[in-house]
């Protein structure tokens, strides 16, 4: 599945049968020696203490655990959702439970998902850092849970994302590092956006990268509270209320199938290392 | 599946029902928005005029047609040779119909093929090129169908197969550009190589490249005219005899399983630019 062109490996165990290990994880995500994938998610019955309809298991392309993924709690919800009548999946991961608000397209299948991504942290707005080269970029602070540094340009599609992004990720002023977003406005009140993402490089779509957009579009003037973010993997709309701030986004289905068990007992036969 | 790292969507199609058009190939090829792949193969009957068991119908991951694959043969054959009791399989491809020995592991399924990739064209042993800066690269030229230019190196690890690789590949001495492969001897009497692909960069394997680097290692008096490639995503055991030239590889089952039918429908709705 993949929500926006972040793409996930799916491992439906609502009886809670599956261990999701580290190698396990590597392997499906390898994208030539397995299915291929940002992440791994094993779809887990809800933890005890929670009323949620399901456990998003979440771990990373490496095999680390991830604590919640904007773009994956999509999915998660989607696979419920077509596969019961639920108008709302509450999802439970390792950062609290998200309720997800589900929009059927004409075949009655979910198109796309609402998720409660929690407030913004504004921080400094045009702040100026300056380059080892001694020349000065110009960003706007924004934390969703994670760091954000938000660029205004022209045009993305010229941006210099590849050779800006990883010097801003990696300097001083950010010294845990943080996610760097390229945004122009649109004509027609949306903005465009491009996602350098902290220890990764460029990425078709982030929900978080996207909040952290509309958020920076805003407070610099391009766009209104409400705006759509036109990102290279698909488009997401980005609600920012008084209280929280809503990310509206596609969640796809690609196929299913079941792994071949020669496949797995080499996957997870011990012959790699544990990233844990 | 995948071959040494060099990975394939399989469409089983014997009954010769499905269109593999350039977009299917490409959505399905596609590593975020599709399953990902290097290629799409249609497994079809074969073609009228010849009796092989099936026609290996190739594109590969940007829609385009290919003749041939070393790699994705193997995956051919064993897909057919794990359905039915087949020792040898017989594939027809654009560029004829291609033999393949079945090694079965201890399941009885196959666990490697031996595939006649027709005999090497040996070039210039020892070709100086000059580069850009004026430095020199020395290269021994190898045509499996397809241009090689391989270098001997001290350790393929540390070997500038990203740096040195694009500049050989677009070098004015090559005008239609050349596959580029960085070999190293083994104390076991292989070689350890690395590939650098004309039109898509460093992969894990070829089949043609770990051919060609094969021959290269004889001719330079680093390896028997039977030896083993070490590829960063396997071992290719390359016998090159008087009449021609045999590769046996690892083809592996990743999983099988159904698209998802709104996910075809998008594949194919013609919203996407045919490449053809």
């Amino acid at each position: 599945m993949h929500g926006a062109g972040n793409d996930f490996v799916l491992l439906p165990d609502l009886d809670d049968h599956l261990d999701l290990t580290a190698d396990l994880a590597a392997a499906l995500c390898h994208r030539q020696l397995g299915i291929g994938g940002d992440g791994a998610i094993r779809v887990g019955p809800a933890r005890p203490g929670t009323d949620a309809d399901a456990f998003m298991d979440y771990r990373n392309a490496d095999g680390g655990l991830s604590e919640m993924c904007g773009n994956g709690v999509r999915t998660v919800a989607k696979y419920l959702a077509d596969r019961q009548p639920m108008d709302v999946v509450t999802v439970d991961t390792r950062a609290g439970v998200k309720r997800v608000v589900i929009h059927r397209g004409p075949d009655g299948l979910t198109e796309t998902c609402t998720v409660d991504m929690g407030a913004p942290v504004v921080g400094e707005v045009g702040r100026p850092v300056v380059l080892d080269d001694g020349t000065t970029a110009t960003v706007t602070i924004v934390s969703m849970g994670n760091p954000h540094a938000v660029l205004l340009v022209d045009d993305v599609a010229t941006a210099p994302v590849t050779t800006l992004g990883p010097r801003i990720e990696t300097h001083p002023d950010f010294p845990e590092g943080t996610n760097v977003e390229f945004i122009a406005a649109r004509s027609d009140g949306g903005v465009d956006g491009r996602i350098w993402e902290r220890g990764v490089g460029e990425t078709m779509a982030s929900g978080t990268g996207g909040s952290a957009m509309a958020v920076a579009a805003h407070l610099n003037g391009l766009a209104a509270r409400t705006t759509d973010v036109h990102l290279p993997g698909g488009v997401l709309r980005i609600e920012w209320t008084e209280e929280t701030l809503f990310v509206t986004g596609p969640a796809v289905e690609v196929g299913k199938g079941v792994l071949d068990d020669a496949w797995i007992a080499t996957a997870t036969g011990g012959a790699r290392t544990s990233h844990e």
